[in-house]
This record gives C-alpha cells, sequence and structure tokens, in this order.
C-alpha cells in the first residue's frame, strides 16, 4: 500500500471512468486534496443528485429531472415532426443548433446483430406505438452515420412504410470547413450522391 | 440550458479538475448515469472522505490519515537519513522503488522567485527545525531537476552547510532505457560530468 487509504479509494473511483488510468486518477485525486472543501461537496452531492434524480422521459427517453421531459412538455413546439436519434447526447447536440423545433425520440442504442441487440432492445416499440397515437407527419431519422446506424435507419423506415409518414434521413457529405482532399471515399460519394442545385 | 439541472452541475464539477474540458466533462457525467448506484455513492464518499480525513503530517508533510503518518511512525526506519521531496506524490515514487529505508520532508513546492515564492512559503523552516532537534546524518535532495528544483536544493545545501549534514543531491544522467541519439545536450552533459568507474 503505497497511498494511504481514503486517497487510493478516491483513486479506484476516478479508475472506474472512461479514459482514466492509474497516473491521472491519481493526479486528479491529488488535485481534489487542494480543492475547497464546498467545492469537493458540491462534487460530491453533483453525483449522487445526478445519478438517483435523473431518469428518462417516459414519452421520449430524452434524459430529465421531470416527467415527461422539458422538451415533450413544451406546447410550442412542433408535434408533427419527430426526429429519432441514438443517445440523449445527441439530443443536446441537436439542441445547441437552435433550429429544430419538433419532438425527439431517443432509442438508447442501434440495431447491432453483431453484438445481439435487435429491434426489440432498443426504444423502437416506443417509437411504433408513440406514431400509432399521434398524428405526426414526418419522422426524421438522425441515427449515426455508420453501419449500426444506417442499418437502424433502414430498419425503421421500412417498418414506418406503410403507416404512410414521411420519413428522411438526414444528409450525408462533407463536414462544414472540412477538406476535400482528407474526406475519405465513401464520404465524398454520399456527398456527390446528394448534390444539389444552386 | 441544454442539460437538465443535476448533470450539467455534474458536468461543472468534472470540468473543476485539471485537464477535463466540456466534452470530457459531459462524457464523463453521462458515463456516471450508467454506473451502478452503489459505485456513484462510494466515488462521492470517497471524495469527501479524502478531503476530510487527510492531512498533512506534522513531521515530515507527507499526506496520510493519521499523524505522524506511518512512514514517520515505522521505527524500522533509518532515521538518520531524511529525503527532501517536493511533492507528496514524489514520495509515494520513491516508496514505489522500495529500496529507501529513511525518513522524507515534504517541502510542497519550489523556491521559484518569478513566481514569488520563497523559501519561507515552503516547508523550509520546518526542515531546518527537525535537523537541529533530531542527529540525521545525511539530507537527499531530491526536488526535481528543473530550475525551481536545482535553486531549492542550491539554497537548502548551503544553509545547512554550516551543521555539518552531509547534503547529497540524486543524480542527473540518462534515464534508463533512453535513447543517447535523443538526449538533450544539458543531460547528455550532466550525464558525462557524473560518470563512475565501472
Amino acid at each position: 500500500m503505497h497511498y494511504p487509504e481514503p486517497i487510493s479509494k478516491l483513486i479506484d473511483s476516478f479508475m472506474k471512468l472512461p479514459g482514466i488510468g492509474p497516473k491521472t486518477a491519481a493526479r486528479l485525486a491529488f488535485f481534489v486534496l487542494n480543492m475547497k472543501e464546498d467545492t469537493v461537496l458540491d462534487f460530491a452531492k453533483a453525483l449522487v443528485n445526478a445519478k438517483r434524480n435523473l431518469t428518462y422521459c417516459s414519452v421520449c427517453g430524452h434524459i430529465t429531472d421531470q416527467d415527461p421531459c422539458y422538451i415533450c412538455e413544451d406546447t410550442r413546439r412542433n408535434r408533427q415532426i419527430i426526429c429519432v436519434v441514438q443517445d440523449p447526447k445527441d439530443v443536446i447536440a441537436m439542441e445547441k443548433m437552435k433550429e429544430f423545433d419538433g419532438l425527439y425520440h431517443v432509442l438508447h442504442g442501434a440495431i447491432s446483430p453483431m453484438d445481439g441487440i435487435g429491434p426489440e432492445d432498443i426504444n423502437v416499440p416506443s417509437l411504433i406505438k408513440r406514431l400509432q397515437e399521434s398524428d405526426v407527419e414526418e419522422v426524421i431519422m438522425a441515427t449515426n452515420p455508420n453501419i449500426e446506424g444506417e442499418a437502424t435507419a433502414m430498419y425503421i423506415s421500412r417498418l414506418l412504410k406503410p403507416s404512410g409518414i414521411k420519413i428522411t434521413r438526414i444528409a450525408h457529405g462533407l463536414p462544414v470547413g472540412g477538406d476535400l482532399e482528407y474526406a475519405d471515399e465513401v464520404t465524398l460519394s454520399k456527398a456527390l450522391e446528394g448534390r444539389r442545385e444552386v
């Protein structure tokens, strides 16, 4: 035992976080020792509160401290459009943009047969049920642009086709500020395919 | 406000740690939400305990949960040698080596006139007092091999010279496993200067 017990326990806790190894954990733990006691208490409270007071919205699956969440509750939003995303963080990314005023549906994952994740394991059934009960006009598939995300978007769009709801997929192409020279072939081909008249 | 309050507070807390920006903080906070409640409670407790139960040893200045610390208390250690280091983490690095069985003195910093840090601002007075009250034979200066560390080692060794205590400085040279080709000139010159007969 090299460290006094209280600090070795703190190091162990930090090491449970992603991307934090023993050296970083020790550095963070020693930093905590030099922080003000109030700040450390706030940190501890924030940890417990975040874990205890946050749940997933029963309507859209977004992370929230009230149910339904503030987005589902907001009467000024367009209830005819639902944007389907994989993760609560995606909702936050969309909200930061401040251009989308519809509602969301968080899948909490993507279909991945390799990992044994099927449509029933993510929030697909609740999406179907929600669409049956409301008069949604458009569903935007905003899953990630990778194999799992594409497969999920494809699966859900086929599932919804008979209902007559308009289903769209966010565009693939070159990121703004990117460099054509460094774009990979698939992105470039998608960008070409999705070209629009100016 | 993009995030529900409990999570934005947790993100703010994570962002107070060194090297953690808004994106990493958000990633860690969302990770915490998916952790088991017990693990999160342990983390919160570890934070508070580390802050509340750890103090600095009144003898050597090392971080400890008992006073004097387990090193100062250990009667099997050689009380004739004191190794002077800048930081509690340095004590831990030395202890990992398992070859030094003397005592330590942690300065908690180094003399740095540029930052307005003088000998009185670090644990130098307590070192002098400690040496006067005990029969120490050797003081090993193990401050960092940079300008501040060298200045501190130099200052303390001049201060202690009249007392007749043997003062040594840890060796400078090439790190084991290092490559001569990539060593900087100063290190190489110190390695040459410190050469020993084999």
